[in-house]
Parts: structure tokens; sequence; C-alpha cells
């Protein structure tokens, strides 16, 4: 149907960092496994991503994603809605062409927990106000590392690498997803009019307390916290609202707890790569691993 | 977490008929296989069947799901779009458990089916004037046939079965599914005051063209044609006009049409059922395809 290969083709063209399929790649080297079965797995790891974030606009009701109008601004939320099960399932496809059990199994798991972040993080901000760091951790974990922990730990996985080896990745691709939404979080605070493929503050005007955010109303005076509660969630900001809001997150101790935070799992990362340092990807990982931690968009 | 144990059990707790779960428990009777792992094929099927449910009622803005408010009434769009993934990638994890590949790939495809079916539907009625019947059973075998067809099939599957019997339960799945559809759209139109668990009119509210419609438009004069037309998927019908477009879609020749079409497929169901006459859920398929074409819910 042309229906359907527009809208694909639509979601395909825009130019993502495809970060995800990155790691796959670097983590599934090895001389004893053909590239195209690792393009299939860095693919379908792509394809889960890409449907959740279709679904994510939705869920947040965004109007641009990566810089272009998102599915449902172009068509409306019931073609984004069934264009995300569309292209889920049609990873679950690919999968099975792949036929390795543990791989899918892997991530079928990485796929439901994405899902019960981001319901644990809607339910979280109708419930804020007694939010914890280890709450944003959790849902930070659940809606970004987890995939990122699947697409290292099934790159391995395809590769036939050791049980420590495959571990290890594991645990590397949780933590740099961790620090990815971090430095997303922090992208939501980094200008006003910087273009970071989405809208500045957008993290904000939706209701979600993310890092910058939690850290800005543990450490600023009671008013101050006060007026930001009062305006989170809003969508309708004047430019001097936005303004405020804006240089009150961007607090010093604000930022600064949170650029600790960042660099935090930055070293967790960097260390986990130190005990694959044996692996043909070290260079490649640690390259990307520094760029994360300094991208800006 | 909390929220999601809640949605889940709202979700579960609404009686709906299992039809899909009830075909695979009978396609895949056998001494050969444990009853556990038939309950856990069957619930499998249904989890998909109720996530698509879930995703269903927010491309259509239904405000009712088998006579109870649906997810996005009680809750919202967002977490519906959630707890449709959630299911969804939880069906798939139980799949893994099965541990039967074949079972796997062939759900994986309905469920891509599905989606892809629901898309063309969408797409469809904002093309609606040269829509013919292959266009209208196209969508029917795709999202309703597809799963039933799955439904059997891997029951049969699951049963160790013969090919021939495999391939004969998969069309008597498809057929029925269709039949199944065909029943669910002259409900639409079988009274203004019977609960048939969705309010009457509903399809035609949304401007979905489904048999009885597509066949009075056929039979009816230009000038009632062109009545329905402007009333299609208008969500504010007065009494009047709602009373109108029920006396014009329930016309006998539409209504006798239509009815035909039913008795095809329950026809053709029931031959399928015919070269299985030698399994053990020959009786108790034959019952529920005679219930399925005088079912008034």
């Amino acid at each position: 149907m042309k229906i359907i290969q527009d809208i694909y083709e639509y979601i395909f063209q825009s130019k993502g960092k495809k970060t995800r399929a990155l790691i796959t790649l670097l983590a599934s080297q090895s001389k004893k496994i053909k590239p195209l079965r690792r393009i299939e797995l860095a693919s379908i790891i792509e394809l889960l991503h890409t449907a959740t974030l279709v679904h994510d606009d939705v869920v947040d009701q965004s109007k641009l994603r990566r810089g272009e109008k998102s599915v449902n601004q172009v068509w409306n939320n019931s073609y984004s809605v069934l264009m995300g099960d569309f292209i889920y399932s049609k990873a679950f496809m690919l999968m099975m062409k792949l036929d390795r059990p543990a791989i899918l199994k892997e991530l079928a798991s990485a796929t439901n927990d994405i899902a019960r972040g981001e319901i644990i993080q809607l339910n979280l901000f109708e419930n804020s106000l007694h939010l914890g760091l280890d709450d944003l951790l959790k849902v930070s974990y659940l809606k970004t590392g987890r995939l990122f922990e699947a697409a290292t730990k099934t790159g391995a996985m395809l590769a036939n690498s050791s049980d420590a080896d495959i571990k290890n990745f594991g645990l590397l691709g949780k933590t740099l997803g961790i620090a990815f939404q971090i430095q997303d979080d922090i992208l939501d605070y980094e200008s006003l009019h910087t273009n970071t493929g989405k809208p500045a503050l957008q993290d904000f005007q939706e209701g979600k307390i993310t890092f910058p955010l939690f850290y800005a109303l543990k450490h600023l005076p009671k008013n101050d916290k006060t007026f930001l509660l009062e305006h989170l969630g809003s969508k309708k900001l004047t430019k001097t609202l936005k303004n405020r809001v804006f240089s009150l997150v961007r607090s010093e101790m604000a930022l600064q707890s949170t650029q600790t935070l960042l660099d935090a799992y930055i070293s967790k990362t960097k260390k986990r790569l130190d005990s694959l340092n044996h692996h043909s990807c070290y260079n490649e990982m640690l390259n990307l691993i520094m760029f994360s931690s300094q991208r800006k968009s």
C-alpha cells in the first residue's frame, strides 16, 4: 500500500544519529560473523527505536522530531499508533529471520521494559512531589538505557563473544544509555535559540521533571522552586517566563550537579570499556563515548 | 508498578468473548500436548488481540469497549499507546517461552498484517468514493481474519498436526474471522437501543464504510446515497438523523446482500471444517461457527 510506504519513507528519510545501531555494529565486530548479519541486527535495533519514537510523539503530543514535523503532525495520531505497531512487528519478523532465540528474547524483554519505563514516567510526573534521583535514574534506564544495553549485548551475542564480554558489553550499553539520556535532558535547557532538533524547554512544557530540573528544584530557594512548579507543564509560556525558567534551571548548582552525574556515568562507561580493551572495537567505542558526552543535538 | 497493574487488571476484568483463544484451544486439541502449553498459546493470542483493541480505541477515539469505559477514557491516549506496547511485547516474551520458532514467525507476521490492515482501512475511508467489495474483504481479512487464521493455524502447529490439517485450520480461521467481521459490521446497525457492547452507529460516526453501508450505498437511490455520504463520519447526529441513517442502511436490499455475504463465509468455514471431520474438536468448532453467525454482541 502506498500510504504505508509513504509514511515509512518519511520516517526513515530523517537523519537520526543512529547511535544504537552503531554500538550494535561495534559490539558485534568479529571475523567469525558475516557483516550482513551484523547489519541486519543493527537495523532491527534501529527499527525498534524508531517505533518507540513514533509512539512517543503521540504520548508527548510532539510536533517535531529530528527537526522535521512528526508523523502525528503530517498525518495524525491514528497513523502514528498504527505505524508504530507496523514497525515493531516488522522488527520482530526480521528477528525471526536472524534465527537466534536468545537475541530475540533479549529484544522482546527490552521492548517491554521501554514501554514500562514510559508508563512509569507518565505516572511519576503526575505525582512529582516526592520524586527522587533513584526514580529518575530508573526511568532513564528503562526508557533509554535498556535499548542501549540490548543493542550492545545482542551485538556481542551475535558475534558469539564470551559470557564475560557479553556481560560487559551489556553493562557498557546500560551506563552509556543513561549518560545519553542525561545529556538529552541537558540539551532541553541548552539554549533558547540553538537548534538541537527539538524545541527548547520541550521537556519542561510537557511537564517532565528531568535531571537539570530535578537539581534546580533541589538547590533553588523556595520562591524559585514554587515558580518552576507552577509553570511546569504549561504549554503556553511567554518569552519572559521562558527566560526565567531557563535561567533558573541553568543556575550554577543545578548545572554542576547534572554535569557531575553525567561525568559519573561516562566514567562508569569508560571503566567498563577498559575490561573490553582486547576487543577490536575499543578505539571506535571510546570515540563514540567521548562524542556522546559532548554532543549538541 | 501499581499503575501498570491497575490498567492491566482494568483491561482484563472486562469479559470479552475470547473467541480467538477458544479456537486456538480447539485447534490444538491433542493427547500428545500438555493442556498448559495450549493455554499458554491461547493466552498469547488473546494478549495480541487485546493490544490491538487498546490501540484501536485510540485510533477510533472510542469511549466504550465491551460495555465499559475504554482505557483512553479512564486514563488517556498516552497510557493506551504505552499499555498496548507493553501488552504486545509481553505476548512476544511469552512466545519466546513457548520455544516454537514457526509459531512465533506466524504470530509476528499476523501482528504486522493487523497493523497494515488498520492503516489501509484508515486510508480507504479517506478515499471512500471508489471503494469496492474486494477492498472491504481485504481489510476484514487483515484486521480480523488474519488473527483468527493465526489462532487456528498456530493451535494446529502446537499440536504437531499434519501439514494438511494445519493448512485447513488456517483457512478455516481465515474465513471464520471474515464472517466474524461481517457480523460485527451488521451489529453496528442492529438496533438503536439494544446493548451490543458498543454504541449503535459507532462505525458510521467514525466514518467507516462497512459491509451493510457498502451495500446500502450500492442499492439505494441517488438522493439517499448522498444523504448517507453527507453524514458519514459526523460525530454529532441528531436522533432524527440517526433514525434515517439506521432505516436506510437497514433497507431490505442492503440487509439481504450483507446476510448473503455472511452466509457465504459461514458456508466456506463449515466446508473447511468438513475436511477436518476426523479431528476431536469437530463438534465444538461447528457449534462455535454456528454461534458466531448468530451472535448479538
